[in-house]
């Protein structure tokens, strides 16, 4: 059986990869972690666009280990705000990960902005990239709308403020299961499928 | 002789376009400001463009007092953040008019950014609008880049980081003589100044 790296310590995303992979048939792969990688070397994420990010991470990581790898950049991107916070999305208060400040800032910068530019997506860029060099990147995108005060307490980041289009709840009032489903990280991952299975050998 | 309304209360401003109008030899001219304007109906800058909201503030002005009118609406346009803070310029950290906040939220987010995309752009869009209806604005760009660090304390706003082509000195290190020379603003005036000779009946 081949192994691929998720370059990720989150064991959800781990999960999410998995499942994906099982409800698709593909039995060929071992999902490992960057918690069986001792030592991995974190490199700040300074790419400008998502899939810089993602590809920049797989190659670390196949760098690191010598194992296909996985990696995803994902975050909110706000028509309002030209597509940012975008690639600083968990960083766009000033203090790395404190989703509360981050949230808080984009509904205070867009207090003035109407309901009919309230328009964002949740964007994920996923990358595999092979020991050989082969590359791969694709993207997935969640349309939605920004509310005006966070609802709900599943999901993490900007989901309590973001509507996606076609539903009356948050992000954060979905069920997970239903979330992965739907999401920007389910639609890429599953576009990388193809090349997943490739890589299994089906 | 015509008057030409410029829909601030700022009296800089009004010196700013007194100067470049004598400078230009057009004489024939008078320019008021809004203090001269008693109860003049100060609405949000909602637009989702610099133009729009010059020109909203400029038709505003012509309904109030039928006169012509110019109004400008300017900010920092920063590369890494794909333009913003934009429009948003005044409230980027969700303080309306916080200087300070609102330049230490740019320079926290622009932490990781390297040196050769820390880019950015003064741009000011300038706008008259005539008691019969005819409109003109345009644009005017100062471009440069940001530092990691404020120096300097003439200017106001974004001024302490931005340091523009062609020089070593922030624009809060430059005289107030020197930046209308070179500035955004100046640009976006000089830009209207056909249009307002033929106001002048030049």
């Amino acid at each position: 059986m081949s192994r691929v790296l998720l370059a990720t310590r989150n064991a959800k995303k781990l999960g999410e990869l998995r499942r994906i992979l099982a409800a698709e048939g593909i039995g060929g792969l071992e999902v490992v972690g960057l918690s069986d990688v001792p030592e991995f070397p974190e490199a700040p994420e300074t790419g400008a666009t998502f899939e810089e990010n993602a590809l920049a991470k797989a190659r670390d990581a196949v760098a690191a280990t010598s194992l296909p790898a996985v990696a995803d950049d994902s975050g909110l991107t706000v028509d309002a705000l030209n597509g940012m916070p975008g690639v600083l999305s968990a960083r766009w208060s000033g203090r790395h990960g404190d989703d509360q400040a981050n949230l808080d800032l984009v509904l205070a910068q867009l207090t003035d902005t109407p309901d009919e530019r309230r328009g964002a997506a949740f964007v994920c860029a996923a990358a595999l990239v092979l020991p050989d060099g082969t590359e791969t990147v694709v993207r997935g995108e969640w349309r939605g709308a920004l509310l005006r005060e966070a609802r709900g307490s599943n999901g993490f980041g900007y989901d309590p403020i973001f509507r996606p289009e076609g539903e009356n709840r948050t992000s954060a009032e979905m069920a997970p299961a239903e979330k992965d489903a739907a999401s920007h990280r389910g639609r890429a991952l599953r576009a990388l499928l193809p090349a997943l299975r490739e890589l299994a050998g089906h």
